[in-house]
C-alpha cells in the first residue's frame, strides 16, 4: 500500500487515554429481544421482557438444552423486530458461561451465520457490543447479531452444586439468572441508542478465591475500568443519566462505590444490574449474576427507556469473574474484569 | 454525525461475498513465539520452535498452570521479539480449549493488558488474528497480541480420561499439542507477513457424535470454509503458495480433499498442521490437534519460510470443534467451524 492511499483512509475510531476508544460513526442498536425464566419473570421487571417462560426446561431434556432454547429465542425475536433475515446478517458473536460456550456455539448451529465465539463470564454482552461496535465502524459488517445467555439451573451444578441438592448458600452469594438477551447492531444512520465510547478492561484480581463471591471479586475490575474510562475521556459522573454495572449485586455494588469514591469519584446516578431483578420478597440473598442479567435488566428496561427518552446518556459497565472449577480446586483466586460502553440517543 | 462526516469516513475493508473481507491496510505480523512440550520438541519442526520444554510440568503444580506458563512465556517472548514493551500494547486477545478459557485470562491477569477473551477451541488463532486484523484496520489499536495455548494432558483429562489411565484410543484420533503461541500484529509500514483477506466460517455440524473423531467433525467446516474463500475471492487454489488448514489430522485431511474435490475444487498445494508435527514414530494415530498445533506450525515454521520469502502467499485456515463434555453425554453432536486468513508477504 502506498502512503497516498494510507492517507486516504481515515481513522474511523480514536484511542482516547490508554484503555478508551471514542466512535465516530455510532454503531446503533436496532432491536433487542429478552427471554426471561421463571423466577426473573416474576420480579419487578417483568414487562419489560419480551418473553416469560413459565419453566425452567422449556419441554428440553436438559437445562443446558434450555438455556441454548432461550437463547436462540431471543436471537429470533431480535431479528424480527430488526425486520432483517438470518441472511442479512453479517456476523453473530455470542458467548456464555457453560464450559466451551455451548449454548452460544449450539445457537450458531440454528442461526447457520459466520460466527465469533466469545468468553467474558458474565461481561460478555458488553464485550461483543465492542467488538460489534468496532467491526460495524469499521465497515466490515453491516447488520452484527450479538447474543448471550445464563441458566441458574445449568451453571449451579456446573459452578457449584446442582440446584437439585438444596444447599445453603452465604449471605453474599448471588443468584444466577436463566434468561437470555440479543441485540442487532447496525449502522448510524438508523434510530435508536448509539455506541459512542468503549473502555476495555483489564483483569484486576483482588485475591478472593470464593467462589460464591462474585461481587467482591469483580467489584475492584469494575472500579478500575469506570475509573479509568472517566479519566480517559475526562468526563465527570454526572455526564450519563445512569451509570449501570452489570451484576455485582449489593455486596460487590457497595464495595465498587467505595472504592471509587476513595479514588475521588462519587457517583450519584448509580446502580448495578444485579440489584434490579429480583424482589426482596425472591431470597437471592445479594442479587443477580450471570451473563443474562446484564441482558435482561439493560437490553429490556434501560433501551425501553432510552427509546423513550428517559435516559439519554448511559454508561454500561458488565462484569465477569475468570474462574474454573479447576482454577477453584487449584486453589487459584478469582480474576476479574469489566468492559464499558457509553450509549447516547 | 451528519452525512457530510459520513461520507468523508472512507470504508477500511470491504465485504467480498457472503463470508469474506478484502483488507486494505494490511495488519502485520511483527513478530511470532512459540514454546513446544516434549513430545513436540522432539518432533520434525523442533528447529522453528523458541522454547523447547523438556518435561509437561515446567516446575508448576499442575498441567492447567503448565500450560498457562507456557502461555506467557510465548507472549512475553513474541513481545521481546517486537521489541515492544507490554505497555505499547493495546490489546490482547487470546483463547484456549479449558473450561472458561482459564489459560487466556490468567495470562491475561500477568500481562495487565486490555483483554478480549474468545473461544473458537482449535480455530481461537484465527479468530484472533481476524479479530486483531479488523481492529488494527479500522484504527482501534495499533498493536495487538494474541495468543493461544493447548496441552495434552489438562485437555485430555478435560475433554476424555486423564492421560495417567493409559487408555486405549482409537486409530483416528489425535494427539492434543503440548505448546503456546503467540504473535504481535502491528501497522502495515512495518515488514513481515500481511493479514491480506478473512474468511469467517459458519458452523458446520456432519452429526459426528464421538469425541475422537474430531478430524472427520472439523472438515466439512474447513470444506465449507476453503469453498467459500475461493468463491467469494473468485480466486483458484493456484494462487496460494500453500494451504494450511489447523489441524484435521490424517483423517480430515483426506475427508477435507475428498469433499472440496466433489465440489470441482482440486488443492495442490494443501497440507494440515495436524500431519506435521510428530514423526510417524511417535504413534499419534491420525495426527496432532488443539489450539497449539496450528499455533506451532504456523508461527514457528510457516512465518520463518514466509519472512524468508520461500513462501509468499499462504492461506490459513484454522478448524475448531465446539462441543463439551456436557453436550457429549447428553449425546449431541460435534458442531465444527473453521476460519481462514490468507497472508502475503
Amino acid at each position: 500500500m502506498t502512503e497516498a492511499v494510507a492517507e486516504k483512509i481515515k481513522p474511523a475510531g480514536k484511542k482516547i487515554g490508554r484503555q478508551s476508544l471514542m466512535m465516530e460513526k455510532k454503531a446503533v442498536l436496532l432491536s433487542t429481544a429478552t427471554v426471561a425464566g421463571p423466577k426473573e419473570s416474576a420480579g419487578p421487571l417483568a414487562r419489560y421482557y419480551d418473553r416469560l417462560c413459565t419453566d425452567n426446561l422449556l419441554n428440553e431434556k436438559s437445562f443446558e438444552r434450555a438455556e441454548c432454547h432461550m437463547l436462540e429465542e431471543a436471537c429470533f425475536l431480535s431479528l424480527g423486530k430488526a425486520g432483517l433475515t438470518p441472511d442479512e446478517i453479517d456476523l453473530f458473536i455470542a458467548g456464555d458461561l457453560l464450559n466451551q460456550i455451548i449454548s452460544s456455539s449450539f445457537c450458531a448451529r440454528k442461526l447457520a451465520l459466520p460466527f465469533f465465539g466469545i468468553y467474558g463470564a458474565c461481561s460478555s454482552l458488553v464485550e461483543g457490543l465492542s467488538i460489534g461496535a468496532m467491526l460495524l465502524e469499521g465497515n466490515f459488517a453491516e447488520h452484527i447479531l450479538i447474543g448471550t445467555s445464563s441458566h441458574n439451573c445449568s451453571s449451579e451444578r456446573q459452578y457449584r452444586y446442582p440446584t437439585e441438592y438444596g444447599y445453603q448458600r452465604p449471605g453474599y452469594s448471588q443468584q444466577t439468572v436463566t434468561g437470555a438477551g440479543a441485540v442487532v447492531l447496525g449502522p448510524s444512520f438508523h434510530e435508536g441508542p448509539r455506541i459512542e465510547s468503549i473502555t476495555i478492561g483489564k483483569i484486576v484480581d483482588p485475591g478472593i478465591k470464593d467462589p460464591y463471591n462474585m461481587g467482591m471479586a469483580m467489584a475492584p475490575a469494575a472500579a478500575d475500568t469506570i475509573y479509568r474510562h472517566f479519566t480517559d475521556l475526562k468526563r465527570d459522573p454526572e455526564y450519563y443519566d445512569l451509570i449501570l454495572s452489570g451484576d455485582l449485586g449489593e455486596v460487590g455494588k457497595q464495595l465498587n462505590e467505595d472504592i471509587l469514591e476513595r479514588k475521588g469519584l462519587k457517583l450519584n446516578n448509580y446502580t448495578d444490574c444485579g440489584v434490579q431483578i429480583y424482589y426482596p420478597h425472591q431470597k437471592v440473598n445479594s442479587g443477580a449474576s450471570g451473563c443474562a442479567c446484564c441482558a435482561l435488566v439493560f437490553l429490556g428496561k434501560i433501551y425501553s427507556q432510552m427509546m423513550q427518552q428517559e435516559l439519554r446518556k448511559v454508561l454500561l459497565v458488565a462484569t465477569g469473574a475468570l474462574h474454573s472449577t479447576t482454577t477453584f480446586q487449584q486453589g487459584e483466586s478469582i480474576p476479574g474484569i469489566a468492559h464499558a460502553i457509553s450509549l447516547e440517543i
